[in-house]
């Protein structure tokens, strides 16, 4: 069987992961890693795998079935997404949840002869899936989203550009008890404060001000000014060897009922890597687009809809007879 | 917008559990119940609902959309699930792992103009899908099934069979430190003695030989002989007081790497009530079945097969808008 033919544009975190997986499934390749880069400046897992300037893309529709797009949401997708669609089927994992509409729209406008799995990571992804079939199996109900304790790339690199600042990491943290009320069957009211922490390890450059770098941080709005927000100081030593990996994870709780009874229906990850878990469902997906791109279904699609026997590399019967 | 018309056929617990989730839902309605029983004997939570002869249902082609079967997998859905697949679309929550894929195939050749969802409970069902799901997105890696803690109809029904029982139920109970073993990230190898014990509460009649009993039951080949069995001898009002109820649940947790990183991913239900839930994601798949024979996927199906967005009675902008 001939397998799947996967390129890859951007090598950044998330792009490794997906080299990773792509190299760990016995159905897919990697024919090529396409960056903005100097080709010659990146050091890929496998070196045998070829780098190109990202403008030779289009002229490889021929020997790439589908384009995994790893830039970042804000600044690469929006222009990627639609690109590239037009051009190959494609994954990716647009993560701005209120943009996912007119995303999607723009890219499906583009997709009239490939298919194009948007949105397709853990959130947006496995767990929009739990979130939409616990509401289906049980309407009424409430569904609470729990992330971490995790990295947030995106509030590290808001500490990041405070001044006085040279390095920092930023952990979401779920409030244990918030955690343990869902969990319990209970539907409270939970605000943005009680839902999680932000715990926010910063170098602070030599002289710098600290208090000032502290006040600045758990003022800033939209990221920090509404949760509870703790700024630890650390040394370069001690930042270097316990806050170098992506550590991730999170709950999807669903509280609900039938009549008298409750049921309560949770999803739960807790991830060594983000990118790399990440990069491992962008491939599993993008399996799927390559068969559904076979069976004509083109268009913007994402997780909720394509079945889930198109993700798996084992046959429908193997799955049926051994998973079901 | 016309409701999906549903039928129903068998009035056990899970029928109860059907009907109340088809008549919580916005988008279905009960047109019938379809019994072996005589049709007056059978007491409906909602009296207005017809009750017919089982086979009438042949006859009312026209007037139902999909067929709910709710019988069981050893006495009645062998025969039922072809005969029914012929007439209508159908969901049934088949569950005897081992004689899956033969009974699909029995389906399938009988739902040539149907479609028929088989196996859509939670374990066949939800925990397959977690399954398949895992499995795709971490081929490295190991799924663990737990089931409990809950009452198992079939454990506790070989029970009753024992001379000198009046009454008994049996608590199928994952065993803690295998759960947690697994859920640490550990892969360990887990017999069947290791991974669950056997609760069962016992009213014998008067007179009866206890130790005889509890000898019967622990040494019960397939049902108990593999477990550490408990027998706990009750009265009847205790009997009647504290194990009336069906609850269950269970987890599915799967341990999976990607190269040096390690993650866990979880799934879990605590369930109040075991027929009701289960009622309740044969209405959601009902919902799909309906879909897809209007869109000509004729067949046998699967949860496996089924992408999310069919089971929901939100449309598909709404869930990607507000749940993606």
């Amino acid at each position: 069987m001939q397998k799947v033919r996967i390129g890859l544009v951007g090598y950044g975190n998330i792009g490794k992961g997906v080299e990773k997986a792509v190299a760990a499934a016995t159905d897919m390749e990697l024919r090529g890693v396409f960056s903005r880069r100097d080709p010659k400046t990146l050091k890929l897992i496998n070196e045998s795998v070829p780098v190109f300037a990202l403008e030779k893309a289009e002229k490889m529709t021929a020997e790439i079935d589908v384009m995994i797009l790893c830039g970042s949401s804000s600044g690469d997708l929006q222009a990627q997404g639609p690109h590239f669609a037009a051009l190959f089927s494609i994954v990716d994992s647009y993560d701005t949840h209120a943009k996912i509409p007119d995303y999607l729209a723009a890219v499906d406008a583009a997709a009239t002869k490939t298919t194009a799995i948007i949105s397709a990571g853990w959130d947006p992804g496995l767990f929009s899936m739990m979130r939409v079939l616990s509401d289906a199996a049980l309407p009424d109900g409430e569904a609470y989203t729990f992330w971490g304790r995790g990295v947030s790339q995106g509030h590290s690199n808001a500490i990041k550009l405070v001044e006085g600042v040279k390095d920092a990491i930023q952990y979401s943290v779920p409030i244990e008890g918030a955690v343990e009320k869902v969990r319990s069957g209970s539907r409270p009211k939970l605000g943005t404060r009680d839902k999680h922490l932000r715990e926010c390890y910063v170098v602070a450059k030599p002289g710098a001000d600290k208090s000032a770098i502290e006040k600045s941080i758990v003022t800033m709005p939209d990221y920090f000014a509404d949760y509870d927000t703790t700024v630890i100081f650390i040394g370069e030593d001690e930042f270097a060897a316990n806050h170098s990996r992506m550590p991730h994870g999170g709950n999807v709780i669903y509280s609900g009922s039938t009549g008298e009874s409750k049921h309560v229906i949770e999803f739960s990850l807790k991830l060594d890597s983000n990118p790399e878990f990440t990069g491992s469902v962008m491939a599993a997906y993008a399996r799927a687009a390559h068969r559904m791109a076979g069976e004509g279904m083109y268009g913007a699609k994402t997780v909720l809809d394509v079945p889930l026997s198109y993700i798996s590399a084992k046959p429908r019967s193997t799955l049926i007879k051994e998973m079901l």
